[in-house]
């Protein structure tokens, strides 16, 4: 950690889960490997700006899973908190033919269970705030931690539409931005498409709602306008664990760094830097695609990545 | 007829049905409207550039119906073959809530289960072809009637994959593109994605193939390149009916009008040309959802056409 100043201009957080997945997909399989919310959003995060990652593991979290970091410089792991006594988040899953349906094998919730990892008060100061996906009254209690918060934007899932409706309502109260997929937002605005759930949800708190669409995308309802992204034309699916996070990493990480960049720390983010988020968001995470882990984002250069914003760019040319 | 010249400048052409459609969706529902696959085409297209239609109708065919394709004066009826003795297609329908899964009620192919529509004379120096939805081997006799063109295209279905596989392939070898939904493409090629499916196509003899995802948008494979384009992000759908025809008028519409525009007949048609084609396509396409048959379209001016266009541009902006 000793690179790192503790400025203004290090100071995209994330506070979420680190796991460790078995992972099968039609033609292979990927047993005990790095994953989990965090890891993916920090790793995709980190070839833009700095960033600060809050999550917790247990006593089996080998040092083969922790070396991964060490190749992401840019991640800074502080407020990584290791119990010994605890056992890491694990889930196991199954992807079916067109990797678009996957099953859950297995889920061991370990320190997920526990207490929600601690914030370092060195990461107080934090101003662009990713609460990955966990209980909304967790992700509220961590948001309390940045007063000094530009922006805040969280991730949920069916299971907390379900079963955590009020902490969610509250939770949207609070923040900036959701990010979620297109069932998830339906589910939790009893919308039947896409659109119409993400305009509900602005009624419900945000300024903004980023909905997931995998293959097909992404849309962002936003008050000030819409903006709508086809996916990157991946032909080489290897495993889509992660590919949401890092979508989410890849958005907030430009964000961060170009708000930084115009050195306006408490200018509010406007809609064309969220928009320019989403297409960093959507090629870094064809990417994660490409292999089972972080394998391939661990070998990415930031020339490569920039490449294929290009190529990206000429795929969707608008004229 | 009599304000136009026959010269290369009005030559783009579309072969297809003419129908009578009814249609129910979860809230209303429309009796005997005009449909079809060569009337959303020829409508759409004519918003570009003039356009020759090929295609027959019944005695049933009402004044009301005749009527619409006088809202869009460049729409050229030479081509419009009455039957006396015969019915007009008629096709009913039903959406389900999403408005993305139909039920076909009836089918009555009246003049489609006969004899081709005959192609006038002055249509066969056309440049610009588009064979809408028929038995393959049809597609190709009338493909042989135009004997000068720069581009031919083709759309296709699940019944003629299914019953007509050899036709389909021969077509193939005839054609420069094809157009198609998802999983048509899929089914065509026994590939588990969109992206693949595509390729796979390319392999069977088309120099591109646009693979229409309805709310998802469109992606083009072709020999030069890939692009991909979301959807317009509608928020008041009525009636998704004819939006796939109308994304292909738009489509051709623009391509033709802008080969023409430069003035350069025997030049073959770009990769860029029908990138710009595809976003004329997917504007187009949805105003014909806001409401049954043409009546929106029948309403639409060119000037709230490239209004939408910007506001699209807007919100797909990629830098």
């Amino acid at each position: 950690m000793s690179q790192f100043h503790y400025t203004w201009s290090m100071s995209l957080i994330v506070t979420g889960s680190i796991g460790i997945d078995t992972v099968e997909t039609p033609t292979a399989r990927a047993d005990r490997v790095l994953g989990g919310s965090a890891t993916y959003f920090s790793a995709c995060a980190s070839f833009f700006t700095p960033v600060r990652m809050v999550a917790a593991v247990g006593g089996d979290f080998g040092d083969d899973h922790h070396a991964v970091f060490g190749r992401f410089p840019n991640v800074c792991t502080l407020g990584l908190e290791r119990r010994p006594d605890s056992i890491t988040f694990a889930w196991g899953g199954k992807y079916l033919e067109n990797m678009n349906v996957r099953e859950t094998l297995f889920t061991e919730l370990g320190v997920l269970g526990e207490a929600p990892p601690k914030t370092p008060d060195e990461y107080r100061d934090s101003k662009y705030v990713f609460l990955a996906n966990t209980h909304p009254a967790v992700q509220r209690e961590l948001l309390a931690n940045f007063p000094d918060r530009v922006v805040a934007v969280a991730d949920t899932m069916n299971l907390w539409i379900d079963t955590a409706r009020d902490e969610l309502d509250s939770l949207l109260q609070d923040i900036d931005g959701l990010v979620l997929n297109d069932q998830e937002a339906m589910q939790l605005t009893d919308r039947p498409d896409a659109i119409s759930a993400g305009h509900a949800i602005l009624e419900m708190g945000p300024a903004f709602c980023v909905i997931k669409k995998g293959e097909h995308g992404c849309v962002m309802i936003h008050r000030e306008g819409i903006a709508a992204l086809p996916a990157y034309p991946a032909r080489n699916v290897v495993d889509p664990t992660g590919a949401g996070d890092s979508f989410a990493g890849g958005m907030m990480g430009r964000l961060a760094a170009q708000h930084i960049a115009v050195n306006e720390p408490d200018k509010p983010i406007s809609f064309e830097l969220l928009q320019e988020g989403l297409v960093r968001g959507t090629v870094v995470a064809s990417f994660t695609l490409e292999s089972f882990s972080l394998d391939r984002l661990s070998e990415l250069s930031r020339e490569e990545l920039d490449d294929r914003v290009r190529e990206y760019q000429r795929i969707v040319r608008v004229e």
